[in-house]
């Protein structure tokens, strides 16, 4: 992580901001190796202060001093035993900062107007910054790289010992259930979201929650997981079918492979997350489904499930050589069901690396 | 919650407020009884709009509008698929809301800019609230009592299961991951917060995480758990001892037990927060182990795990009947390990109904 401090100080001298608040717990995490999570945005397990010359500090509580000193190598540990304020008071007198950036998207309104009233008693100017860190974070190095695919391969062990008991009859609930008790049973920090079992008319949801309706053959079932392992996220979505699918569903399922990989296809650092979106889509379209597929195509994984970068209309910016996205196209109809499909892959100089090896269900 | 609303409505207009804006997760469902999670805090499955005269509206996107309309009885819900502020601009200029609350302590500072750009364009009055609906909330009535009994003897279910496996060996880890197994395999929601399995030294740590340290015999470990049941929260802490503890054990054991009965035959309507904790507190000062006790007596428990009230030297105001708070006394000894004993209880008007029934390890 050296070389993103050198890179965060040069970007803050080129604004001229003297100091930064990482308040956001990935990129806190991502800056200082400091693993503590926050139990709410309101109940932070510390803060970050990066001056743009000298020594980073962590600033927490004593709850999590032990913690703090282990894992933040490089960083001065400061404890607050009556509140960020009065720590951050005395930080920012001694070290002249005059210019403080803060993390606009992970900042309470309640909290930015106590810092305003601390900066306005000191003179200092404050800049709401957002994506800052995350910028960074866009492009995977090979330490990055190796920890995502051990939690793709892992999510894809799960997938695998929960897909051999899935019979008639078992809920929707039960599954998911089973799946992240699976997760940590093998090992997994956590669930990275909260697992989708839906089946039959409730997989025409995108983003069902797992119910008490019994699985039944024929029907399509979407299990869309994935779990943290190690601080990075995966995630993948098959869609299995109990018994023989009808014509009607082994149809869908090329389509929506046929769009997954003509995404994957067209991957490589320099097009654009637009670009890869309209690909994928256009397949769809061309069957006359495009109305049934509402989402964007991707978004980027790492130590959080949905990061930058996206694949979607929006997103005109190039991709880069070591971002990880997400493929996932899918097709919803209402009162019938739904097909998602969904592997991870890493955008490289000429093409993609697919993470994934798991291919069930995918050439139907 | 008819009642709650009516209270909503006259506190908005006593303040001249036209209208409030509910982001709060919980503060929504109270309101709403949509009980939709927030993936995170910028990933919202809703919000409400509460105008002092007139119909309340839930808006949410097309992921949740199955949901919304199933749940949220009372409110019209409204979908935004281009995002909150387009369909906040309609309902503003609609039901001429000149004068909008919304919550300051669940509202991001980088969103609070784009609602002031709104706000600007539609001369529009912002009034950030903090605690507003939460105030609503501290005092339960009786059907949230028997969702809070229930999730308590949940819990201590629970507890009983995997305190029977106890063995030297397994790591506070293990036990930990198999706490959060047993609680959703009986029905639990989730955890309530991340399960404390603190052993020996570690369990000097008031808020230690579980590590890979196996129990061993004589050494104190504290198990401090919880689970959402039906929306609503239980937290309970039990310290344990494998094999005989030894004197110094026992009598420390005696002295968090004497502090918290204390605490909480003290409790009932119209004694302050401040009160109650200065007379547990002062057991433990009077045993000369005063510095050894460095965080509150409790805190309110109820859609959130921590709530309202708290009970701390800075709660002055007084306690009222229906309120239900933890009283959670405990000594740390550096080096040595640490005993917390953690109840709920209700506030009633002449004393408090204590909400656990289990008894481990509580009379030594």
């Amino acid at each position: 992580m050296r070389e993103a401090f050198a890179r965060i100080r040069r970007r803050l001298k080129r604004r001229q901001l003297d100091a930064i608040l990482v308040t956001q717990p990935e990129n806190r995490r991502y800056l200082s190796g400091y693993t503590a999570r926050d139990h709410a945005i309101n109940e932070s397990a510390g803060v970050l202060l990066i001056p743009s010359e000298g020594e980073p500090y962590l600033l927490t509580d004593s709850r999590f001093s032990l913690q703090a000193e282990q894992e933040a190598a490089g960083f001065r540990v400061k404890l607050y035993p009556r509140g960020l304020f009065p720590l951050l008071r005395l930080l920012l007198k001694r070290h002249r900062i005059k210019r403080l950036a803060f993390e606009s998207h992970y900042f309470l309104h309640s909290t930015s107007q106590t810092l305003a009233k601390l900066a306005d008693s000191l003179k200092v100017e404050l800049e709401p910054l957002t994506g800052f860190i995350e910028e960074l974070r866009l492009e995977k190095d090979a330490a990055e790289l190796a920890r995502i695919e051990r939690a793709v391969l892992l999510n894809e062990a799960v997938f695998q010992e929960i897909y051999r008991t899935l019979r008639p009859g078992r809920t929707e609930k039960e599954v998911a259930q089973a799946i992240e008790n699976t997760m940590r049973l093998k090992g997994a920090e956590r669930p990275s979201f909260e697992t989708i079992v839906a089946s039959g008319p409730n997989a025409a949801l995108p983003h069902a929650v797992p119910s008490d309706r019994p699985l039944a053959t024929g029907e399509t079932i979407v299990i869309d997981m994935g779990l943290v392992l190690d601080g990075y996220c995966s995630d993948m979505t098959r869609t299995v079918v109990l018994g023989t699918p009808d014509e009607k569903t082994v149809a869908l399922f090329r389509l929506v492979r046929k769009a997954q990989l003509a995404g994957l296809n067209s991957l490589r650092a320099g097009i654009s997350g637009m670009a890869v979106d309209k690909i994928a889509r256009s397949v769809i379209e061309r069957a006359g489904l495009g109305e049934r597929f509402g989402h964007g195509l991707g978004h980027g994984v790492g130590l959080n499930v949905h990061e930058g970068p996206s694949l979607n209309y929006r997103n005109r910016k190039p991709l880069a050589a070591g971002m990880v996205v997400t493929v996932e196209p899918g097709v919803y109809i209402p009162d019938w069901g739904g097909i998602r499909l969904e592997n991870m892959a890493v955008v490289e100089k000429e093409g993609c690396r697919v993470l994934n090896r798991d291919t069930t269900f995918l050439e139907l």
